[in-house]
């Protein structure tokens, strides 16, 4: 359990390749500034400089995707500037570039779940032990975690105070108050904001963190199936967040005994995948909390016949970890890829300086195609920077993961068109500028819906379906998830991840029952321990 | 130094009428649901059988707001369903009603913001001892309030570590690692984010919480007239809140050095008023840094002579505040008045039943108005609930505030017409159907400016201008703000605020030294120390 303390400084990667926590050198006392952007080579140069600049500038990705994952990943986070490190482990910088993905997420799914009739409203970080300790299995869950304040100044708080780790237990003692009669129903929540919890773990920026950004919607209903249908609705949304917006393909299922939510009735998953170190992912959780926590709680309500019931509840979150899924999945050799959804900005527009054409009618027509794009909706950057090269640019916006770069040079300009490049596959191309906002939109459409295929494509590639203990095996060894016929008995998980623990890897565990079930043929056991099988289930290591 | 714990429970009010937290009584075991609502009388009422449903319902204000401010004030955050207590003391639930109104306030300012090259990032909450008192007046500033978890689950921190009182200490280590160039210059960043400062005055809803919602920029600069300007033009944003959404008057003006942020320059504030307790209270504040914190940070960069100089720094910080504030000008014995631009629901519909139409015909004449007003881009809401009477309902929408009713009856289909009540001054008034969205937006328009132009008055009417002590005194124990002739020097500002304390009422503390300068003619001398004044300082009792 060891806590690896990020400095405030450059940071170096563990060259070892495991799933470590980034190394950190302390930051030398400055003596002077070392201007390291303005020591790149100046001047007009071509896409064939590349490689020397990135060296000379230190700015590129030197570790694979392939060969280092975790350096890849820590250099890809914070060279694309995302995340930075601090001295609080576990802690990260969401800088703005990251933060805008940030928002476009939340845009997307606040204007989803208000068209449900969820309404915002803020509940305070701060949890009494009395509440936190109500629903026993839940506190099970969270309690390691939980970090406690105990002071205020130097004067000792009579008692402890939680930071939350979730709300359920911060909103349901009012949800008791609130709800009185049907009328009140149902009751949905939602509030945008930040949860701590205390793991120790080796934190990783975007994917575990201990603190996060989420959204938590925390519903009310008179009956089950109002609940259960709110959160199969809530489910498709975060499908939505990661297929239509973040090209990320995830599978639906519900979550086994052992895997679902610490006091809830059963909980709802979009699993990813990520191929390089065959890893499953929880994408976001959608859970039914079923009447446990309206019973602690006491939330009842008087139905239409007078009669005294309990409510059925939900929550359901989505939490900032879908942008480190999107980096993991998309990202390259080169930095980040951004589906154009997703991307701050869409569209890089630079200029390639020549002896043959003054640089302000360059730039003239540049100003007039990024305002063409704007005018289409897009987003739009003209970086137009004199002290670096066109070369170190398509660099720097290629770590940036902008989507397409137009580059005009003067031969554009005489035959009316623009250079057109992808970020995703690399493919070239000229369009005319009449017109020009409608072609790139179609653009980017397609990288989008081709950044998508092409994650589906290798993340089908890594299912095996198996249906014996030793295939299980070899599957997972070979980084593959796994789904296989299942008894659903919460003892043969427990001895599943049993057996599966290595040294140098974490345990096999369920992602989930996927909704999408291949038939079972009649008389299947289960691959581990030969009773009838009841299901398929999706198994692998894990995040 | 009392904390006073607000039970999850029925809230009662203190009735002396000093500024004390609520008195709570705790929540008895429910034994069966009282459906309070459903007792109101059924049926079709009129509005005036709106005092004797209101006393059955307990959902009126009971208490006045020139009696008794501060249970009137209470009852209003409370039964306008704004704030609900919580069980930490000095934290609120914002719920969806003020929530909303948070958000508009946010959408604007962000807008405007993101126009000036401001990008929002996220820090993190928490912050290293080491970090946090780096800066010694800033620290001296903040240190008594300051939450610190010293726990996770059951084990202790190696070091504690503070919840970030505000920002500053968390971000500008990074920012000396960010600068290095004049062309990383200026940097802009904002977060939208929670801040906990755990004060032992009492708390207000709103107002004094211990934890609160804000925006924080923290911008960093070349040079000094770079920073100047900005802090003015941010001022400025904060002036058109107040002014233009929440119809708030506000003095912009300079803080004394008593008054100023910990460790900045200097700070601008645009300063509100309550004319009800007689006391002034800070809308927000504009800081310039100066290079206190970039010296502490060591935050250098080069400029293009190739020298290392050290930055200029601005922040600046709007709160929740803001919607108490708003609250308080605007409210009257009714319950809220909210500014049309800052209403979650700028109109609300109402159906009057009568024997002598049929009620889906009055419905869906209420609903073709609604969709006109829709059209028109207002917020509306219908209520067609059948379990209140119509006097119950304008009660109902009376004490939310939302500033427009309209009444739709079976005469005003016949004639074309709605009726239309004003929640600001209680106007009635008939209007056509025909471009009914037109004649609305109008009137809402007028609501805005007349509730500025009323609440200015009031304002202005509570400033007295005075040149000696007794006058002073006079006028502030008149509840008045007092503009006064003043030497500009702490000691005096420390002696003012001895003699004025009173075992009833704070100090009296200087609020601002307002922009707008009244002339100051030759010798004059400071009301209280008597030595040259300098210029004419506003001073007051203050929240």
């Amino acid at each position: 359990m060891e806590e690896v303390e990020a400095k405030v400084a450059e940071v170096e990667l563990a060259a070892d390749g495991g799933e470590k926590a980034p190394v950190v050198k302390k930051e030398k006392p400055k003596k002077a500034p070392k201007e390291k952007k303005e020591k790149a080579p100046q001047g007009p140069g071509k896409a064939g400089g590349k490689k020397e600049v990135k060296k000379e500038t230190q700015l590129g990705i030197s570790a694979k995707k392939d060969e280092n994952f975790s350096s890849w990943y820590s250099q890809v986070v914070t060279h694309g500037e995302m995340i930075e490190y601090y001295d609080v482990s576990g802690c990260y910088i969401l800088r703005p570039w990251s933060y805008a993905m940030w928002e476009i997420i939340k845009d997307f799914f606040d204007t989803e779940i208000k068209k449900l009739g969820v309404k915002n409203a803020y509940f305070p970080l701060f949890v009494s032990e009395k509440a936190l300790i109500k629903e026993k299995d839940h506190v099970e869950g969270f309690a390691p975690e939980v970090a406690w304040v105990t002071r205020s100044g130097n004067s000792d708080l009579e008692e402890p105070i939680a930071v939350r780790p979730t709300s359920e237990t911060v909103m349901y003692p009012i949800y008791s108050k609130w709800i009185r009669s049907h009328r009140d129903l149902p009751l949905k929540l939602n509030q945008w904001c930040n949860v701590v919890r205390w793991e120790f773990k080796d934190p990783t920026p975007f994917i575990r963190s201990r603190e996060f950004l989420w959204q938590e919607g925390h519903t009310a209903f008179a009956t089950k199936e109002e609940a259960d249908e709110e959160v199969l609705a809530i489910l498709d949304l975060y499908r939505r967040v990661y297929e239509d917006i973040l090209a990320v393909p995830v599978i639906k299922g519900i979550k086994s005994e052992v895997e679902k939510f610490a006091g809830g009735l059963y909980t709802t998953t979009v699993e990813a995948y990520i191929p390089n170190t065959g890893r499953g992912i929880q994408g976001a959780t959608s859970h039914c909390l079923g009447q446990n926590f309206a019973k602690m709680f006491e939330i009842y309500f008087e139905n239409d016949n007078r009669e005294r019931k309990m409510v059925w509840q939900n929550s359901w979150g989505l939490t900032t970890r879908t942008i480190g899924v999107m980096v993991m999945v998309h990202g390259d050799d080169k930095g980040l890829v951004l589906p154009p959804r997703v991307a701050p900005v869409q569209v890089v527009i630079i200029h390639i300086p020549s002896k043959d054409i003054d640089t302000k009618v360059l730039i003239e027509a540049c100003k007039e195609t990024a305002k063409q794009l704007r005018d289409a909706g897009l987003r739009i950057e003209e970086d137009y920077r004199d002290n670096y090269s066109p070369g170190w640019k398509f660099s720097d916006w290629e770590m940036k993961g902008v989507p397409l770069r137009v580059e005009v040079g003067p031969k554009d300009i005489a035959s009316k068109q623009v250079k057109v490049v992808r970020r995703d596959n690399g493919g070239k191309d000229f369009i005319a500028t009449d017109n020009i906002g409608a072609s790139v939109a179609n653009i980017l459409e397609d990288i989008q819906k081709s950044m998508l295929e092409k994650a589906r494509e290798a993340r089908d590639a890594c299912i095996v379906k198996v249906t014996s203990w030793d295939e299980f095996i070899a599957a997972l060894n070979n980084k593959k998830m796994v789904l296989a016929p299942w008894c659903d008995e919460k003892e043969v998980e427990e001895s599943v991840k049993e057996r599966t623990k290595t040294d140098q890897h974490g345990a096999a565990k369920t992602l989930c029952m996927p909704f999408d079930q291949p038939e079972l043929p009649q008389g299947s056991v289960c691959f581990s321990s030969g009773k009838p099988a009841k299901k398929w289930a999706l198994w692998g290591r894990s995040y």
